[in-house]
């Protein structure tokens, strides 16, 4: 089982700014975590981050072909990318949609997300947590 | 630990009817599936449901003093109860948000939840997996 | 043919007070009109009335392995009250929806009704005729 | 006792095009089924059907001095027809607005209708039934 | 100087019902005031009256040529006909709206005008003597 | 016949700066006009201006006891003004609002007026010819 | 004078839990409190609280013919009840409505009553004072 | 292949009227045009024009059993016209719609389309070429 | 304990007109009620009344340094004011919001106050007896 | 003539996936379709596409000084992009908006175009005929 | 060089209360500030403070044949003067709006200016030295 | 003092194209300028431009460790870009938002912007002269 893990604008400071509010983790920390999580559940994992929306695009369309499932922290994108939107939709392998932080506890535009229409399921507020549940959840419904 | 499980308004009916929506995993099932899930987590586990939501509401008082966490799954309260975001609001326990479908994906009136806000988070989308990601999410949660 | 009457909250009033707003019809007169109307029909009845949302739902689980049909008036419920809509959706019989006064030349929040997009047909404004013709409606659906 | 029924934009139509949808019934079966229970019950009838909005104007100012109430299906002109809702006010027989389908389940912009708080009531959902009920509920009021 | 009146749909039945609502002035009656008053300021007339909005559409194009100014009371079409208000965008000689009643203590939906913007100006609540003074306006707006 | 005529804020302004918007003319020039007009009609006059809110409700509430009605310019008060529009609704003398400019045909903030629904009627976009028919309609309705 | 003072969901937890935000009083001391104090107005009390929209709802029923009026804390369903609101509608007795914190200065959907316009009047913002001010409002209105 | 050509209101009035908004070309003009057009595809065509909603409809209804397909410029019914909608939806051939101007560029409320989610396609913006390359749009789908 | 109190706009006409609507009482009864019952409860008392924003503003400015507490009535300046609510934000003794008559049950902009979100509480719908209620509050608040 | 085609994000992925929604024609099918057409018309054509809102920026910016005209399909960027808007408004040659499918009858946030009331027209719901169609506005565009 | 400050309601505070919020500067100081920079720039200053909607205007009228630009801080009144947006409007000097706090940041209504879109530019956060910056701005503007 | 100043989308295209909207200052001109006023203020500056969206963030975090203050003109991303936000608010310098024009003053979407509530401040409207005080406000606050 292959999943590719696509992180988000942003989520490359991750534990370098403003720890009291997203936590002393850091991105290296939650791949490292997922790695190792991923080995235990006998998934293969790819991992990347990007602050470009096309780029992010690009990354989803290069998944095919290669992975089973997609975990996705989407962050700012998710709250205004159709382009985000229609990858997802166009993409034959299952989606979930993950976030750090509860963002229906932030402000009201947090509240929206184009991706979750057309993802599988949505995890927020765990932290670096949402991503592990992703994954059990991702084996789940492969397996299923 | 302690867990506190809350069924919502007409999950009593899952499996018995419209198995072509809701599948054929009936409540029963997701119970004995928690039970057994919770044993390996070394988790005590309690289960109810109701379709009242004063009676949930009475559910989320007397949990407290007994559980370390909720797992909630509000149903169509979730879109309708102040009441109810102001119980788990007031509790002092961690109250996470589950939903078996994709609430996203449905019509627009169940896009929004009163009790998002208050949980910690919210798992929706992964079906009777849902449930289990939560009991695995609670764990990480309290022994942290 | 069996059918089963649903009456929502405060509708046990009718007929005591602000006889000018909903005339001296009380609930007993309008069971007994649809006892009568039935006999004609050939149609089996059974009423209950409940001022708890929960209850309602109870009744509509309650109905279902019994019940052809089900006509209800779900008052104030109309508006706020998606574990209904919820109900009547998981339900296998055919709905309809009756109100006494003319819901549209009322209050703004009255024109909308969780419970009209799930059922069958909506009929209002004909006071307890509303229920007759419900009756009529219900014989026509379930005969055809 | 003496029923205008008044037929609106495209129900000329019924029964000829998409029959998956609004069935086989032509809007010359519907008349000839309220003239039938019309005769049971000691109604006379005029019947019309027009596109035009200012027509159909036009047929609710003729029918004062004739009709003791009048039975209007508005179909599109429900929408959008201030012009329909001040010539319904201002008359001074009943008015009973049908609908065949059941509009709150279709487009959100047929969930409102400029006739519905100026009418006595509204039948909706019931296909031609929504006729033959709504002949019986001007009996009631006429009768009143 | 010629001026051509055009009255909107339902204003025929002025005087003949709600005489509590609308008086008991007719549109007969507001026309013989209408040319007695146009006598005395030198303006010849002409007045027409309709219940279809493409009628009144071809009333707007017909007095091209003839009319130097128009008063039009569009009534209910005021606040749904964007084809009368391209009719009036599109003619060459000013237009003066008028009402009867005091639109802006009516219901929401009659606080709206899609004329009002097109028109040079707008008279509202005086009863038929909306008409009169709309006269004294256009021989102002003309002579000037 | 009294009729006290009041101007609010800005209206001291005109023909003064911004001429090819308002026109050439003054303040003073509308109230000669409405001194001549007055005459003629037997009326006497009592004009004032003010650019505060809370001047021209004292002004409305001085003007009880002598005035027979108001002709009221309430210019940019007219979209803002809860005050303005109690102190018209307690006055026990009929309130004419006008209008120089077409508010309709500007911004969108213009087309809302707290003063309409407790004014008598509204005459606007004649330029200073509103006041002048504002007379008239005056004398019409005191008289009538 | 006979007054029933109707706790809504949630009170129960009054003082027991987050007394930062609610103070330490429990609801047996407000329930005291008002013993006290309408033993010295010379006022019979009958108290009750509810976590159930259904039973408020039948509580509001059975003050009839007992009750010279009610104070209700709506709490939660203050904003979401139509039921409510009826049964308010409905009561011969005036109905005074209070809330212990300033629902104004928190979440935007407490901004909202739907009890508030079928109540005599609404005294928010005063802690445990709010029930002891609406007893002295309750005094005034029944004995004027 | 036929095709039927339905011109909207006010467009009887292109080119003679406003010429700097809507240029010289007249009505006649595009007919024309389209004729020549159309023979070079080898394609029928009947043409016609109506201010009247209900006119417009009948001429859609009239359309069945001759035409192909049709295009459509509905002007200002586009904003307003449910009735066409239903009409458009209602026919078995393909429907075009097209404006001479670009509807987006211009007021708010012409921006939205009633008949653009039932049409095939929709071009704007390029005056009678509209038209033209409407022709060419229905050759591709009907010979497709 | 020193409490000023602030009547706002058209309140200086209580009792003088509209007495069906706000009844007979004089803003000189409300001010001699005030003082008898401050004298009762040991309150030194000033008052005030003005029809304008600034003075009003200016009001709450000079209360600082004497006031311990102030009891304001914004009338029309409840819905509008944004300077009022920044005055009784920066002043340091508590304010408190009341009004004669029930606000909710009246016109929807009298609904929104953009005082209650910075006052301590909000005492509507008794009458005059709103004003001694606050008296009493204003005597709980301070003495706490 | 020199016109540049510019293909908006996921387009690259036409006909791979989803072809029962956007059927089997590629992107390279489109370009070839569209060279011939060039050729005949005696075009020079340029095409690129990117899945970056940056990129497609860039290429309007570029194609000035080379391109008489420009064709784009913004796909999802149409609906969020006002970098696009800003860049097609700048730009000194005509563009024109073409989209595959009926954007309208799709989701509500496909409805809004933030290019289309900046470009000349726009060509919506013909699949490939879309571009074919909009090559030929181009020609009637340039060279009139 | 001449140039009018204006300062809005509640300003006449800064300084003496809320300093946690606004700081220790006194509106005396930002006025001696105001002086020196002035100073060195050759402008001629005048001041001005009232909290009165009427009294800012007047001064915006008195500023006119001596100011040649106008810095103003409407405060309150930004939000809801359309009286000073008219003044500002008419105004023949360029008129600079200034705010000390980050409006953006504060509550949804202090998002909306009506006096940012008739005032030459906008300058807020920058406490005091948002009027430093407006003075420089002035001199740019009134010199280019 | 180090300051980076970051230009957004479209900024590049300055004083080539639309210069009678835009004027004819390119972005080398204001560039120039801000070098030799940052030499007067003894700031060190760094500038760079961007069309892209995800190299506007990457900049951004770039800039960190390094700037002690930014000067952003977000252009279009202002309006669309909660990926800058969340940069923004992430970076630990302050921020400053400027604008060419005064966007308050153009369309309607151009008025609300994702940037400002986690900017220091905001300057728009003053042409170049916007970047200038921009960078006068920044050596204001570093040094306070």
């Amino acid at each position: 089982m292959r999943v590719q893990v696509l992180h988000g604008p942003n989520l490359n400071l991750l534990g370098q700014r403003e720890p009291d509010v997203y936590g002393h983790v850091t991105l290296d920390d939650i791949n490292e975590m997922l790695d190792a999580e991923a080995k235990t559940l006998g998934i293969e994992l790819r991992k990347s981050q990007s602050n470009s929306e096309g780029d992010l695009v690009d990354a989803i369309h290069d998944a095919a072909g290669w992975a089973d499932a997609m975990i996705i922290n989407p962050a700012a994108y998710t709250h205004t990318s159709v382009a985000l939107r229609d990858a997802v939709a166009a993409s034959e392998f299952p989606v979930i949609e993950v976030h750090l932080s509860n963002v229906f506890a932030r402000e009201d535009f947090r509240h929206h997300s184009f991706i979750a229409p057309v993802a599988v399921g949505q995890i927020s507020g765990f932290g670096k947590d949402s991503y592990r549940l992703a994954l059990h959840a991702v084996k789940g419904i492969v397996e299923s």
